[in-house]
């Protein structure tokens, strides 16, 4: 019982309407560094109880709350005056059996570490044990929850009704606010300009055929000695962004970068860490992007946080993935002008048995509805049936979920 | 400067696709708990600076997460074994000058006392002093925040580049979600059903004209002395909700409610105060219902959290909230299939001026688009012109925040 | 194996040297605060865990730190802008087998109750749900301890090597110092004066035949309109205290009250709720008074925190009651000039088989050493072997903690 | 007016009585962690407003409490399950104007800069970004202290009545306890037996001419690999400090090592970090050690935490440190066979000017008394007049804390 229901849309795409609006918030953005801790503690339990116990136990540390520190900041460099403060909450599967031995899971050694870890692989200018105090309140999993967990044989029950969302393919605009951000935070940007900081916000709006594109960018104070290097930065982003969006459309896109600062005040986004979250900017877990990578108002979205959910039953997790699986599949295998998917789970039935699994085609010839329709849905039986492994793509970082 | 864009839509209505889903979160549910303790920091918050300085001051609250406690509960009653703690997050001007005189505005205080206020007129069951733990980290504002907040004479500047969104009129599915959680929690529901706790999350999915309506109600352990009493409120509940269908629905509805239960073991969806908040289930600010009231992913929908924010500045809050207002007027007076309302604003930039603000029409008779152009451009202006003031309807309550 | 050694000292009573210090801190002082709230808990556990499994087990929650708050008071009234905080530190027996269920002992409940409840029955003015957030981290026991626990069917074996000590009978000034704040925190007392808060501090130095005795009393705001009314509730104060010094010693002794007081300045010793933990004065457990009610330099006294430990078999605790017990039934039944008690306990061995159990006395005519030697080694032998139920009478309140 | 008071007693020494109980807390027991974590910071604050402004300002950080970890041990090694938490507790002057502009001293920064580079440098495996989460609820300072704090130009006034005591020279007993932990914890002997960890308990107990030595060390799980290792270790331990015991004192010493070992239940005092906090145990600012670097309950002791507190004005640290250097001198220069000290300060008055300061000699030769006493008057007054420039010898880690 998949309640499987492939639609022909008759509505416009979304590039035959006016307009559109986009955002991408980045590596360094306080939501994402919520986001990250969650993720990296589910995977980090996760691996945990593979490695010991050959399965993974019930766990939900989909809630963080990040207080932002304070610094000061000027051309060369800075200095913190409070550190950040982040708080990871949710519950975990805290003693097992082995034989007749109770063992004791290290949760509260995992979540430092794991945060701390992707910190320090993320973050070049962010001190995992300077600027940031990492404390946690998770507490051992309600009773009942871990009934329905662990009962399962076969597929396992779905521990909530929770909506999956995706879209593909993606327009120009979504691509360009996507890249952009990939771009300016990818290796090889960092080593040609290291001033650039991990909390990148990319903002698009397009009206017809004009685009506008506005990045917030954290600088990196102690690499940046004066305003005329921040000048030459700030025209060095443009520049290369100005590449990027010749290679992804040709659409008119102004590039407004830094639109906060105030030169006549002396006024400049700049960071000793490369993370707003240093000075007065709090996070959450699942305020962010979606597992599209993106916020975009126009398109389905899904409010669940994927991040921290475990990823054997939490179908706010799963199908928000499995969304985006199907979503891509059917762009690459059909290519229709847009499909949506839309994927609801039914509370305590196998995660394979959703109560609803929509796509919406947009179709150029519609005459090829009633081929395309079988194609997607044998599309979507395959990866509802997948969702049982799903998992294991999750811990090996296949997928998107921020 | 507003960048107004009113488009007529060729797609076809949400009434005429096949699917909808449908989500509300009620007014007990940790993350609706997390929204109104944000917001009624914040109106707490503005109501003082109003009332001591004649203005609002700088503040942004819109962070919190809560970690669930732990109870015992069984049919006849239950206690309370570790009490919930909630964490209060954010920035809030913690000193004014006042002539010579820095006086300090009673944060904490604020803190404490809006939120146990708030569970005092909302909860029946949870005891504010007793159940919870009302902690919290706010810190002075961030400066520069601060300037662009406080130069203004004129329109304030926003914060941020966020976004606005809303539709109406509603579809019935929606309705129905909607107002199944008004009834329940409604004071003469509580009064003939004492039964039923605060806690209710509503679920809709529609597929053709059959809609699914799925409903988890916290029952009060203490008012519930066995299970044939509990039957009889699972029926009763149902008997109410089945005659507001017929209010207002056609369509055929089946009704699902507490479908976790598992009679064979026992296993009833029981709370000593109301709240799954009581026992493992975490909450945080902005993962529940948008400004409609309710989570739609068919629909447009920003990820901005309105509560906590600023009713001044932080356009986060304020769009999301104008674009609820634009839309019901536009449903009013223009009485469109459906109308689709986006704003962005541009930080740096007056709220009046954002950097698009765009409504897409759906419309019986398309011939009818110029006039109606013309009237929504008209409305979009009036409503976008009134930001300035706003505050003063969301302090008095007059709009939905979640 | 007692290892009892009582010996007649030759050295001067403190009576006869020149100089004496004597402190008390008055029960609402932030670091009495923090012992009751410690010794509510451990009393609250060991009831709970006396009614529901006939013993009492395993706990340890003798630390708990309080942050002051802050206020703003003047004549006539206040108001709170910061709660005070208090983090309640320990280590409790959590779950217990009843058969072959696991039970939940309701740690976190308890702790938040027992803490609201004394403030309410000791404090008139701080209101437990209002100025004041308590917290806790309390973790399940060390397993190694619970074993030292666990085995005994005999007398408890000691947690600990640690230190018990008490003196008898109370030197005039000591006397003074005590029943001065237990007037001034009296019920009749406060009926008369309700304007004097709980946060009393009294110090005695005694120079010779001159004692100078330095109160310092927080003042209830709200019921003292002005200097005035300050001045005569002073005055008063100090009428009673005179009264007390006449009926306590015939030396000469100065009263100085509230002596931070700079009227030049307007700066009296004014308070919101009768503690100045309201405003910026921290507190801890174990940093206030003795088992004897006092800080006294030049008397015997352990470092040991009665508070908060179990009553069991911890021997930080249970020595110091003890020795308070055989120094007060010494005083009684010998009438020495002077008795010093000195108790050290060995870990891992029975709490009724010391170390060491030191008496030192001091007496009138040494020729009556012999026989008071065997008098008090009886003493000490039979309150030694009452240890092990010595927990009744703790839960019981018949001896003082602090 | 210092109100100076020399008198001679007639009592017996302390090695005349028959028994003695002395302990000392060592290095890396959790309470001295927070001793050391309070100190430190008072001392970086202290540092950092000198440098900046050129005199320290007004803090108390003189409340931390330690939330003991959790940990699974065993020979070869171990791990961590729960990280210990630190919180640091007090007041501090949080912002300065210099000129016209307000500065914010770096509270949060300092806090975790100093407490981690503590265990850096004496705890070799205790990782601080790893072990330990250290977190801080530091206010501004309460404005009525800062006043009395800011108004002297000569010596600053007394933050409060509170007491200082020392007493000098120290018995064998004394020496031994003192100098055991000392050795243990000495760079030498870490070399020779890296094995012995850094939480080290010694408590001697006299009777008479024997000395009972209770030594309880924390082993480093990882660099012993099995019971036979740990004998050796044990044994190697016991032999220094038989050889210790012999440079120390002629009488009978039995040395017990780890008396809480059980062999036959495998129980073993095992470490991973060299600390008991990393498993259960808990702790306090002032509980432990007095500036001594003893707890004596058979001597003077001051109840004050010397540690944390402003080296200014906080006399409940000037004056314990200052009746330490007293004690010494006295004799050095005097030779007494015992000279106790006693201070006492007068809130408000110069720190120079106590309300007592009383030293008893006890003179092998009474003849002698009437010299001693000028000398001892003469010393005193020279110590008293020195406190307003204490803190220098302080910050330079001149003087014993705890």
């Amino acid at each position: 019982m998949k309640n499987i229901m492939v639609s022909l849309s008759k509505r416009q795409s979304i590039n035959q309407i006016p307009t559109e609006m986009v955002e991408r918030k980045g590596t360094g953005h306080p939501d994402t560094i919520c986001d990250a801790a969650s993720e990296e503690l589910s995977r980090a339990l996760s691996r945990y109880y593979l490695e010991h116990y050959g399965r993974i136990y019930h766990h939900n540390v989909d809630k963080a709350v990040l207080v932002g520190g304070r610094v000061e900041v000027e051309f060369g460099g800075g200095r913190l005056l409070e550190p950040i403060y982040l708080l990871i909450v949710g519950r975990a599967t805290m003693e097992l059996m082995s034989g007749k031995k109770i063992e004791r899971i290290p949760v509260g050694s995992l979540t430092l570490d794991s945060t701390q870890q992707w910190i320090k692989n993320n973050m070049r200018f962010l001190d995992p044990s300077k600027h940031i105090v990492v404390d946690s309140k998770i507490r051992s999993g309600s009773i009942d929850l871990q009934a329905v967990f662990d009962e399962s044989e076969m597929a396992p029950l779905a521990n909530d009704t929770s909506f999956g969302t995706a879209f593909a393919p993606l327009t120009e605009t979504e691509q360009l606010v996507l890249e952009t951000e990939r771009l300016l935070n990818s290796k090889q940007f960092k080593q040609k300009l290291p001033e650039v900081g991990e909390d990148i916000k990319v903002m698009a709006s397009r009206l017809e055929n004009e685009i506008r594109l506005t990045i917030a960018v954290a600088m990196i104070a102690s690499l940046i000695p004066d305003k005329d290097h921040y000048r030459n930065i700030h025209e060095e982003v443009r520049n290369q962004v100005a590449d990027l969006v010749v290679k992804t459309t040709p659409k008119n896109v102004s590039i407004d970068i830094n639109t906060g600062d105030n030169p006549e005040k002396d006024s400049y986004y700049l960071t000793l860490t490369g993370t707003s979250a240093e000075h007065g900017d709090d996070g959450q877990v699942g305020r962010g992007n979606r597992t599209t990578g993106l916020i975009t108002p126009y398109r389905p979205q899904s409010l669940e946080a994927a991040c921290g959910k475990n990823p054997i039953n939490h179908t706010g997790k799963l199908l928000n993935v499995a969304a985006q699986i199907i979503a891509k599949r059917i762009d690459a295998e059909i290519h229709p002008i847009e499909a949506n998917v839309y994927l609801l789970s039914q509370i305590g039935q196998p995660i394979t048995e959703p109560q609803l699994a929509n796509v919406e085609l947009i179709l150029e010839n519609e005459a090829q509805f009633n081929v395309a329709k079988n194609d997607v849905e044998a599309i979507i039986e395959e990866e509802l049936d997948s969702l049982p492994s799903l998992w294991e793509g999750i811990l090996n970082d296949y997928y998107t979920l921020f």
